[in-house]
C-alpha cells in the first residue's frame, strides 16, 4: 500500500483487504497496544456537506490510536465561502495533516483531491458515488459475525436504487465467491443494471423479489436499507409499500435463528424498534466495527506514506464528463482524465460517469 | 458508585458528593497527578442545543485529565436531522465514547438516555428541568469560599420562578443541616410552591423578600442569577424592577465583609461591572471551581463503570406523562414509567412532571 | 517575553523576533523533540467571527505540540448570544485555559481582551486592523526562501487600501534596512498615507506603479492579494482592470529566475492555476512556515507566562474614540485609554484610531 489513497474499496487487493480486516481484530482484542501508535499525527475532517455520525467515527478512530483531529464541517465557515478552489484547500490541510478524510457533495472529488494531496486522501463520501469505509464496515461486520465473505445468501431490501452502501457491497461482495444476492425492493427502487452487469460478470448469482417475508427464510444476512419517503411516486404508493418493507418481529419468525441483521444508519422506520432486544441485530455493533476498520484503514495507510510537495501536472481530454454532479463540473481547472469503457464511450477518471463521444 | 449515571446531583449520596469535593481539590492542588488520568478514553458531548459555555467546560475537563473529546454542538448537522430516534444515538455514541454528556431541550431525555446508554450519561442540562454540574459548581464554591455546607444564609436573588439553577442548588443544600434561605424577588418570579415544600420538609428554614439592599445585611452567600426581561409583564414593569435587583457597590456597602458572591453566569445587567473588583465576588474562580468538580465526575464515573451491550427490555405503564415538554413526546417508543406520588398521583420517571390518574 | 501577549507583531523586539524564527526552524527540523512540548497545556482559540483556516493553522500548531484545544466558531452558538460582555467571556475561558487566539470583528478587540485575560492573547484578527501571525507566517517565509529580512526588493500587488497583511508586512519590513517597496496597484486602492509616512520615517523606500509586468523584473519578492471584486468603482472598472493584476505564466517571464510569489491565501483568481506549477511560487509552502511560526509563538508565550487573577482597575480619560468600528463602542464598561499623538491628536489604545480633541 506504498502512497496509496482510498478512494474507492475496490482500490484495496483482496490481501490488503484482509490484512485490514485482520488489524481491527488485533486492535480491538488488545486496544490498550495501540493508544500511541498515531502519536504525533493528525487527520484533518473536511466535511463539505455535514455527516456527524461519519465524522466522528474518524475522528474516535484516529483519537483512539492516540493521534490528534483537525477539520470543519460545515462549508460556511471555511476558506470555500470566500471562493477558494478544492485543490488550494487540499493543498495547504496537506501541510498541516499527516492524513485526510474528505466528505463532498460532488461525485468524484475524493479522486480529485487525490490527485492534489500531499498526503493520503480517504474517501469519507462523495454525493451518490462512493461511501468505502462504509462497506468496509459491512465487510467486516459480515466476516466476524458469519466467520466468512464467501457462500452467503445475502438480502438487501429498500432502496436499492439510490442507495449507494447498496451498490458498493454488491460490487465488493461479487469479488467473493458463491455469493447469492437477494434484492428485496419496489421495481421502482430496484437496482440499477451496471450493478446487475457487475454481478453477472462474477461468480456469484442474485434473484429480485418485491417481498420481505418471502425472502426471509433462505438469508443468512439481511441488509436493510432507509427508504426516503420522496422517492415514492406518491404519498399513497408509499404508505402501501412502506408496511411492505417494515422489518418486525412477525416478519422475524420466517428468518434462520443464526440470521444477521445489518443497516447502515441513520434508520427511520424500516425497522421496528423492538426488533433491537433480538440476538439476530447486528446494526449497533456494526458500528463498533466501523470504527475498528477506520482505526486499521488509518493506521495502515499511515504507515506506507511519505509526505510529498511536488504538484502533479496533467494533460487533459478534449472531451468533458456529461455527468451534472461531477466535481469537474465546479473546479474548472482539473484535467478532463478518461479510460476507455469499450464503443464510443468513455469513463470519467473522477465520477465514473459515462459520456458518449 | 459502581455502573451510576448522574441524571440529577441527587442521584449521588452525602458522602459520594463529598468525596467528589474533595477529589476536585485534590486534582486543584496537584493538576500534574492527573496528565494522564484518563489516557485513552473519550467523552462525547452530545449537545442537542447549544451551549458552547457548558459544551467548553466538560471538554476542558476532559482535556486536562488526558482524555480525548468528540460531539456535536448543532442537531441540524446531526443525524437527527435525518429522523433518528435518541435511543439508537446513545447506543451508537456509546459504542464509540467511554462518558456521554449530554445537553437537551426536552425535560427528562438524559434519565431517557441513561436507560439505553452502554456508558455512563452526565445530564448536561434537560430543558429547563436539571443541570446537575451547575449545582456540583456552586457546592464546590461554597464548600472551599466558606469552608462549610450547613448553618449557611444563603440569598437567592433575581428569577427564583425559571431558573433550574436556583431549585437544584435550594434541593441539595436543604439536605445539610441549619441552612436559611433567603429568596429575593418580585411576587411574581418567586419560588415555586413544590420547593418550598422540599424545605419544609428538612432542617432548613425560608423567608421572602422584595429588596436586594434589605436582605443583604444577614447574607453569607448572594447567589445572583439573571432576569431576563421578557419575563416582566410590561417594559415599564422591568425597569421599574430593574434596578431594584441589581447588585452594585452602593448595595454592597450593607454586606458582610465576608459574604460570597456567586452566578452561574452568563449574566447581562444584574451585576455591575464594578462589583468584578471587588474580594467578594467569586463568579469567576466559581467557573474554575466547576471545572475541577467535572474533572472529579468524571474521572469517578469512569473508574466504577464497565460498558454493557445489552438492551434492557421495560415494561410500560398504561398512562402517559402530561407534561408537553417531557422527551416522552416526541420519543414515542420509550416506555411510560412512574413511581406513585401518593393519591391519585403519579411522577415520570423522565422528567418528574406529575401526570392525575 | 515576560507575561506577554502580541496584540500587534511590533510587541516582539527584533530579538525576539528573530528569537522566533530560530525556534519555528529549529523545530521544522526536529519535530519529534517537541510532541510533548505543550503537555497538559490548552489553547482556546475563540472566533467571534468564523476563519476556519486562521483556526486550523493556531489548533494544528498546538496539537503538534501535543497541547489540547477547546474554542468556538460562531458566536451564534456562545454565551455572546445571551449578552455576555468580552471581558466576562475571557474571564471564564482564562480559567480554563493556558493562552488564548482571538479573532473579532471590531478593532481593538485583543488589546481589549489583554486587559482582562488572566493568560496570553494572541491577535488573531481584529476587523481589518491587525493580524500578526499572518505577518509573521510572511516574514518566516522570506527569511528562510530569501536568506535574509534586509536589501529586498519587495513587490505588493492588489488591494493595497484595505489589506491589513500587505500594511502590517509594510510595518515590520520597514524596520530591516535597505528594503523597497514596489506599491503595485489602481491609484483608488493604492496605499494609504500613514502607511507611506511609516515607511518615509525609516531607512527604507518605496515607489507606486499600475502595472505589474513593468514592476517584474527588479522584484526579489512579489506579495499577491485578493481583490474583491466590490472595491471597484463599476463592474466595467473591475474587468478592465482585473487582467492587469492577474499573475500568470506569461507575465512571470519577465520575473528574476529566484524571484519568491507569496499570497496570504485564500486566492481567487489573482494567480492563475498554471502558476502553481513554477518554481517561484511559494504560497503552498508559506502556510506550513506559518504553522511553525504559530508553534513558536505559543510555546515562547507559554514558557514565560504565569496566570495572574487580580483584575486590574483602570482609570478612563474623559474623551471617546471616533471610529465606528472599534471594540469600546460595543464593549461600554471598558475605559477609554489614549496615547498623545502630537498637536491635538489622541491614539486609541485598542484600536489605533485617530481622535482630535
Amino acid at each position: 500500500m506504498k502512497n496509496k489513497h482510498v478512494v474507492d474499496l475496490t482500490d484495496l487487493s483482496h490481501r490488503e483487504l484482509m490484512d485490514i480486516i485482520s488489524l481491527a481484530n488485533e486492535i480491538k482484542s488488545k486496544p490498550g497496544d495501540y493508544l500511541d501508535a498515531c502519536k504525533g499525527k493528525i487527520l484533518a475532517t473536511l466535511f463539505y456537506e455535514p455527516s456527524t455520525r461519519t465524522q466522528m467515527s474518524f475522528q474516535t478512530a484516529m483519537l483512539r490510536l492516540g493521534g490528534r483531529i483537525i477539520g470543519f464541517d460545515n462549508p460556511q465557515n471555511s476558506s470555500v465561502a470566500k471562493g477558494e478552489n478544492l485543490k488550494d484547500t487540499i493543498s495547504v490541510i496537506g501541510g498541516y495533516a499527516d492524513i485526510i478524510a474528505i466528505r463532498h457533495p460532488s461525485e468524484g472529488t475524493a479522486a480529485a483531491a487525490a490527485m492534489y494531496s500531499p498526503v493520503p486522501i480517504i474517501n469519507a463520501g462523495d454525493g451518490g458515488h462512493l461511501h468505502p469505509t462504509q462497506t468496509l464496515t459491512d465487510v467486516i461486520t459480515l466476516h466476524n459475525e458469519l466467520g466468512r465473505l464467501d457462500n452467503l445468501c445475502i438480502g438487501l431490501c429498500g432502496d436499492l436504487k439510490n442507495g449507494r452502501t447498496v451498490h458498493s457491497l454488491i460490487k465488493t461482495m461479487s469479488t467473493f465467491r458463491g455469493n447469492k444476492f437477494v434484492l428485496i425492493s419496489t421495481p421502482e427502487l430496484s437496482v440499477p443494471q451496471y450493478i446487475k452487469d457487475v454481478i453477472n460478470a462474477s461468480e456469484c448469482d442474485y434473484t429480485e423479489v418485491t417481498s420481505l417475508a418471502e425472502a426471509m427464510p433462505q438469508l443468512d444476512v439481511l441488509y436493510m436499507t432507509r427508504i426516503q419517503r420522496e422517492r415514492f411516486l406518491s404519498e399513497e404508493e408509499y404508505q402501501r409499500q412502506n408496511g411492505v418493507f417494515v422489518l418486525d418481529k412477525d416478519k422475524l419468525r420466517y428468518a434462520k435463528k443464526t440470521m444477521k441483521i445489518l443497516h447502515p444508519l441513520p434508520r427511520v422506520d424500516e425497522i421496528d424498534v423492538e426488533v433491537d432486544y433480538d440476538e439476530r441485530a447486528k446494526y449497533y455493533i456494526q458500528t463498533v466495527y466501523g470504527m475498528y476498520g477506520r482505526m486499521a484503514l488509518i493506521l495502515t495507510m499511515l504507515k506506507n506514506y511519505e509526505k510529498v510537495f511536488a504538484p502533479r501536472v496533467m494533460s487533459t481530454h478534449p472531451f468533458k464528463c456529461s455527468n451534472p454532479r461531477c466535481i469537474t463540473k465546479s473546479e474548472k481547472y482539473l484535467p478532463s482524465i478518461f479510460t476507455e469503457a469499450g464503443g464510443d464511450m468513455l469513463l470519467c477518471r473522477y465520477c465514473d460517469g459515462r459520456t458518449l463521444i
